[in-house]
């Protein structure tokens, strides 16, 4: 005997009738704008070729590390899952890959992996049991099946998910070819890209030597010079700004900047890109890119984000075997006031930039990020971020960010994902506890009603739409 | 059309009807008690010369960190709020300051400074409408006109707040002028000072010299020996006692200490004080001067207070054109269990010793602070401070300190501000944020409804009177 | 006239009806599960002996450190408690001493300790009024009564407890000759011991040099050669385990751990074994130990325990004179992501492994634990521990681990208490505040109250069964 689906109405709304009530009359108002998505990890050439997904496993289970992290965690082997390795993908079955998912579902109860999937099991996919061993078949066909419909392809998914702008994210030496050929198309969807040149400024990253000379063939300047390394920075900023492109993105270990003179910063550069840079200079040569990068934010007006403190590819044994991006980062502790001091001591103090900060530690909000963003005109607050986007966590990030930084330093939400069928639930969740937030605060009698209308309108779509410049 | 402002009989009560019944009931036992206020930041020449203060934005907005930092933060420059620089007050019209100010009031939903703002204007001013662009000039004309009257003067207000005394912080190198003054006067009001010697303390502080110049003329001592200069401490401590102190207060960096041995001590004081002293040796002697200003407290009975963990003035290009505190101090991580050890372990055993200890890193509640003052007799823990001086942080100090150090091992509230006329706001807020969480206590069947009735009086007055031996 | 002491059905829960009833349901049918208690610290020659306790000072004050710490931080001389100092027991009179802890019981309001007697004095003793002033003298006549009873003795109350298997923690010195005796007297309890080899890793312990002695006497090794030392921790995991126990336990400064070469290893063993050891040669060995224990683990099937972040006898005087653990010890900020990495390189992707991780520090629950524990398939989290054992302490593990590693990655309850009396009710606060966490998960529709019901018995019995191997 199967369970039933459901998603409940007042899902996530507190239990109190009071803040129900109020939750409930909130929510009707934002639960069917637009979608805004300024940062995420989406594949802009499923957009641009419009072809259809394959299976429920290639396209739920696969590229899902919150998934698929959590199965290994519990002993469930990556080869079992279908996710591929360094040597390609494993011969898995792809149903036998999900029976394996289905058997271990009730791992993630209480997780928001479970709320973004059951959402996209009952409302994208139309399903009506829940997910469990006796299931799994049942789920694999009727998943598969829809996806070979063409309301399932990703450009009429991306108009009923009401989407108004999808932004995804493409490394400094990308060719943006994709996007190219969505807007060649003459499909009306809005996917824009974002300038992320993580990979030609970490020099650690075991892929910097290629990146750079990728980085020289699109701008055509000598990337091993300092002056020419600016210059195709400046070039491809140009590019991406061409391609729809407001921001850029900076996932670095630290939120380290430097602020060198001209020479100081030149003579890093040399040491860093030649041969092998130790360590210090590395991190280094990331601080003071940061604020190069802000520099050139002032310059050319395009928002900068900071995610910074993720222990990347912490697992030895499985980097060396599965790569990056299985499920093996790790927070870490993160420091902000001392390490952004130099840059905002360049920048800090400019009307006209902005610089969104994002954490893993949320011993931050509090104490060091409302602070700063309550004080530095440049500086706004990412949302509750990856481990920290479900519902605890965003309760926490606006119990601790608002009573310093106010709502209006703040930029709404980020999906920030690669899992394009959970972006309805992402920002559905989001919503949700936005509205019991507020619910709460005027069940407390801490905030009007109309001020609380405003807002959920503010959290939802005014407050990101201004902060990317969208 | 304007809006009413109303202060809801119930705000910052759980929504809970059980909850709320037992907040209410327990609330109206504390509403009316006195203010206690230990700690805080008002001008004792307000009380001395009982001068009516002028207008609106000079005695709202201009003096008010929280306030103009939030403007700050989303672009409106500091002259344009009247805000003082280096080079003195900018020319701003303080109704216009007042205009801009108003215009901007929903930056600060849901933060402590609309609380007590609201409950000046509706409370202390009698207004009945919102603040907003609309009203901006009735506000400004009423509350300047309100300024005027005698019942607004600052020792009529400081009866009506049911004031039963009011301490103020000086600095080593202060007069006490108005202190002594406020006592000739015949006036009845408790203006009481506090000892505050940071000013002889810091070397790195820019006014360092000129302080111990007055410090040495105040005392007769020669300062720059060390016998000499701890002679000039003890005397000064004897000042301020005279001048109504009962307790000291010490705002480092870090909460580091040291126990030097006297020679070893000595030769500090000459390495920190001849010529530029380096910034190990300050720190070292910041740490050291907490011992000896503890073994002093030993002594004389004065209580000891320490509020580390500010990065002051962190943003350099403001500070260079508006000094201190214009709303740049942020917080840092900040320990406590190695740092505070060599006071510890030279007076932490003494039970007529009290250090009370402030942090504005909450991470350190749980796990350092209430374990210290659970255990140690010397220790209790101050209230939540500055930016968690809120209904969320006082809550959050509630739930992470009291299971491990009870509620004895805490001071009551401290409003620390220089707004004197948000004084019974912050007590308000204190006290119902207090009466919400005993509420919540009884209601959930941890503690009898006796034991809150005795907790609301003892966390409201009878903590702090006596920790702060009043 | 006194006050009733009433244990209220429902504390603990939620007061909202709609999640009060729905936790009172789940408690229903966890409430009479059988104790599994797989750590703590009772004595085991009281299940040995089964002799009667003395009176109630020297069961329910003497011992318990969270009490008498509390006391003592309100200026209650040690003393006066009855606690013994270096030099021995003081004279004190016990029923003096249940006085003076009488009449500050009030100090205990709203923390878990108050809880945990008054279940002790409810339910355990069947006493019927609270304790305070005037009710010390016919508690401590009513408690050393019943104590005097069989029904009263250690096997007695085992049994009536309901526990199906409690562990007992020991040294690598330890005999065990009561664990022995307790299987050789025929009774039925389940009294299993652990291994804790802390006194001979830590070769800057006190007692390091007698503990090798007895080490090597146990064992017949060459302690004092590294293959000597390895093969005796060896020998003696495996009397361990004859003696019943499942899992080793460490209590460290801190997580560090090392994985050096054999040589290194051996060299480094050479040098902190050979005269006084350089501290940080000393840390540099307990990392190492770590790895070694862990790998040790990997071949016995031994579950590893670790419990890092305690800075112990921090108070220096105190430690002189009455030694350790007397309520000095205060926790510190805690790094487990690169601390852990060397072990985890090791052996972190064992299926058969289990590694149980604890913390004083809540920070690291959602940044470094929750994440780590939810991609290693070795590492699980153990419950809220020591200070944090406590409702709030629980609560906010549950919502800081739950959404990043699920429930499965956690281990159920630990007790870890010498208290025996108060085992009950520390399992009962656990089972509630369980419930009423889960409770709100339902009713906030996170959660079907079918996995909610599932729940409850997988995170009472079946989960730390399970982890434990029990």
């Amino acid at each position: 005997m199967t369970r039933p689906l459901h998603l409940h109405p007042d899902r996530l709304f507190a239990s109190d009738p009071a803040q129900r009530d109020i939750a409930r009359a909130l929510y009707r108002t934002v639960a069917d704008l637009p979608i805004v998505s300024p940062h995420g990890h989406t594949d802009p050439h499923w957009f641009a070729t419009d072809a259809p997904w394959r299976n429920a496993t290639d396209l739920l289970l696969v590229p899902d590390h919150y998934v698929f992290r959590m199965l290994y965690s519990q002993g469930v082997p990556l080869d079992a899952l279908g996710v591929p390795s360094r040597s390609g993908a494993p011969t898995t079955d792809p149903r036998a890959a999900w029976r394996t998912f289905a058997q271990h579902y009730h791992l993630f109860r209480a997780t928001p992996s479970r709320l973004w999937l059951d959402h996209v099991f009952a409302e994208v996919m139309g399903l009506d049991v829940a997910l469990e061993e006796a299931t799994a078949d049942l789920y694999y066909d009727h998943i598969t099946a829809r996806l070979a419909e063409p309301d399932y392809r990703p450009r009429a998914l991306f108009d009923r998910f009401g989407i108004e702008v999808l932004a995804t994210t493409e490394g400094a030496e990308a060719d943006l070819s994709a996007h190219r050929a969505i807007r060649a198309s003459g499909w009306g969807g809005r996917v824009i890209t974002t300038y992320r040149p993580d990979g030609v400024i970490d020099v650690e990253h075991e892929q910097f030597a290629p990146a750079m000379a990728r980085f020289a063939e699109l701008t055509g300047e000598d990337v091993w010079s300092w002056r020419g390394y600016l210059a195709a920075h400046r070039k491809r900023r140009a590019d991406f700004r061409a391609a729809g492109a407001t921001a850029t993105d900076h996932g670095h270990p630290s939120a380290r900047t430097a602020n060198l003179s001209a020479a100081e910063a030149e003579a890093l550069f040399r040491r860093v890109t030649g041969g092998r840079p130790d360590a210090a200079d590395a991190d280094l040569f990331r601080a003071q890119m940061l604020t190069e990068m802000a520099r050139m934010s002032v310059e050319d007006g395009m928002v900068m984000q900071l995610h910074p403190g993720s222990f990347r590819n912490h697992n030895e044994a499985l980097f060396a075997t599965y790569g990056r991006d299985k499920g093996a980062d790790i927070p870490m502790r993160v420091d902000y006031v001392a390490a952004l001091k130099p840059l905002l001591d360049a920048v800090g103090n400019e009307r006209d930039f902005t610089l969104i900060l994002f954490t893993l530690d949320e011993s931050t909000y509090a104490r060091e990020l409302a602070p700063l963003a309550g004080h530095y005109p440049c500086l706004r607050l990412g949302p509750a971020w990856w481990f920290h986007d479900s519902p605890e966590g965003m309760r926490r990030y606006r119990e601790m960010t608002t009573e310093t930084a106010g709502f209006y330093n703040t930029v709404g939400f980020n999906d920030d994902t690669r899992a394009f069928l959970s972006i309805p639930a992402r920002h559905d969740v989001a919503r949700r506890v936005d509205c019991a937030f507020l619910a709460r605060l005027v069940a407390e009698h801490r905030l009007e009603d109309w001020e609380a209308a405003e807002l959920a309108q503010d959290l939802t779509v005014n407050l990101v739409r201004r902060a990317y410049r969208l």
